[in-house]
């Protein structure tokens, strides 16, 4: 535990202000909460951890910790089709930790409790001599058994991204170094990708009744479709020349194929890829429209050939692009993310 | 993540057929799981997480350490009057684990599944720099508004605890070798009160509507009652000589006083400590009876007195045990454990 901090203080003052909102949380004053989901509704449950040096670079921000941390478990729940509603937290705290540093990181959280809607139900701080890991369980809410699943994809369907592709990645690189952005503005823009990514929680139940199979896109395109896939027992082909892009991701693929195609494999974007009905196309365009957020057509489930991979990547010519899996992965294909 | 070991694979062969008996699991093929209560319930949420090194001495066997982690978990809820349902696990891997462990680990907690009636509902593994960490989020369930609380003992309540106190302190001394103990018998004996916690999961649910209050034993006797003053503002007072102690631990603190005062402050023993109003006194003796889970009453709730601590110890005699609080200090005071 983090040197010279009355734990049970820290609770009290950083930590039991965030469980407002949730009676089942006791004000973090009991080693256990209760919860009962809404009449008519379950929950949905990911169980996710994220580790310095492994899942974010070690020098970012108790600020930025916070929320990408409870941001990648609401894009969980959210490609679920669930809409978030508490969480636990258990904190593995190397010595270095000191209290302005969790003074901060519940500061970050609070902010995204403010935006998000969300409460803490409780957690558990322990010290560690490894890095400064977090585990949380997310619960969402979803109307009993409309939970969007990855196994229910039918062939012929069409697959559908969110938003833009590839910014987290480029984000990551040139947070670590091995990508140059030389604009300033680009480079805030795709840094923010990766460490503030925007979980989509208006999206994600409005595609409850619609989606066929869903996931968030936290191991890359390439990787999570390939998820939707085993799972639904079929593959996918995609397009690359379809798969949106930011401005500045273009900027910087534009003449540079092997790194376009990097995008198709790279993680942490935390955009919903989903597949829906051919028959589903208006109803997909209206709730683009409804949420605000944009929604690209990027390619179709296809029979599973032996041999083959179960995600093809196209470029223009129809040619195939060797993309690989990328991605990262995690246990439980993750109850998690 | 352990080296040389494909992931998904590790989770179809060793993780998936835990999550038999719990639908929502989705066999662990999805990235999110639903959980519904049963008519009528709640759940009860505790979150638990442990380090090698911190929680556990780094060379517990994977049977051990899984055992130790699930049972620690089963504890809490237990403790709350709930009945066990299923859990999450989050595990941190370092390189050191190869698919032996994982496998030893998987058939540990394969084998409790069976004791406890629990499944697995997700989880997530992830590589780490640091020590081996396991985090679990247990699930239980207890008709609606029936969780017993910390927080609602009262002046003049009877303080209870069940089994004996104090071997799981004295199996840890021996295991790390701070405490010598002669008799091969004793020695497993209290290391395994240590390394495999009998969580009292028919006690717990007995003593809803009984218990005033109640929480397991994790960090010590007089720091988890103490937790309980703190939360029902109240005192307790408790007598050394009452407080029940296994054969095996009498004989080693017969001529040790101060050893003898240590085991009111030593962790771990997974007891359940609960208080229940005088006029209980006959109900208590039957539950009891049918659960056969011994009860011992060791003292009772007293106002608080500014300046005294919140549980004061006394010997045969009357007088002051200086015990100090002793115990670990989790966060969330843990929902959690």
């Amino acid at each position: 535990m983090a040197r010279g901090i009355d734990e049970f203080d820290l609770i009290r003052r950083y930590f039991a202000p965030l469980s407002n909102g949730e009676p089942g949380a006791l004000g973090l004053r009991d080693d256990a909460a209760w919860l009962r989901p809404d009449p008519g509704m379950e929950l949905v449950v990911s169980a996710d951890a994220i580790v310095a040096g492994v899942h974010f670079p070690a020098s970012t921000t108790p600020d930025d910790v916070a929320r990408r941390a409870l941001r990648v478990n609401l894009s969980d729940v959210a490609a679920k089709g669930a809409k978030a509603r508490c969480y636990t937290l258990a904190l593995q705290l190397p010595d270095t930790v000191d209290e302005d540093w969790i003074s901060a990181f519940a500061s970050g959280l609070a902010a995204d409790h403010e935006t998000y809607g969300v409460s803490l139900l409780g957690g558990d701080t322990t010290s560690t001599s490894g890095p400064l890991t977090l585990s949380i369980n997310i619960f969402g809410q979803v109307f009993e058994n409309k939970m969007i699943k990855r196994s229910s994809s039918g062939v012929e369907d069409d697959v559908y991204v969110s938003g833009t592709i590839g910014d987290a990645c480029l984000g990551l690189g040139s947070i670590v170094g091995g990508i140059a952005v030389d604009s300033a503005a680009d480079r805030a823009f795709l840094e923010g990708r990766f460490l503030r990514p925007e979980p989509r929680v208006s999206l994600g139940p409005a595609l409850v009744s619609v989606a066929t199979a869903a996931a968030d896109i936290s191991d890359g395109l390439v990787a999570d479709l390939g998820h939707i896939c085993a799972a639904s027992d079929a593959s996918a082909e995609i397009h690359q020349h379809l798969v949106p892009l930011s401005d500045a991701a273009r900027r910087l693929v534009t003449d540079n194929q092997p790194l376009r195609t990097n995008l198709m494999t790279g993680g942490d974007d935390y955009e919903i890829v989903f597949t829906a009905p051919v028959s589903a196309r208006d109803t997909i365009v209206s709730v683009a429209s409804q949420t605000g957020v944009s929604i690209t057509r990027i390619g179709r489930m296809i029979p599973v050939t032996p041999g083959m991979p179960a995600v093809t990547v196209r470029d223009e010519a129809g040619d195939i692009v060797e993309a690989g899996i990328g991605g990262y992965r995690h246990f439980g294909e993750d109850v998690a993310g």
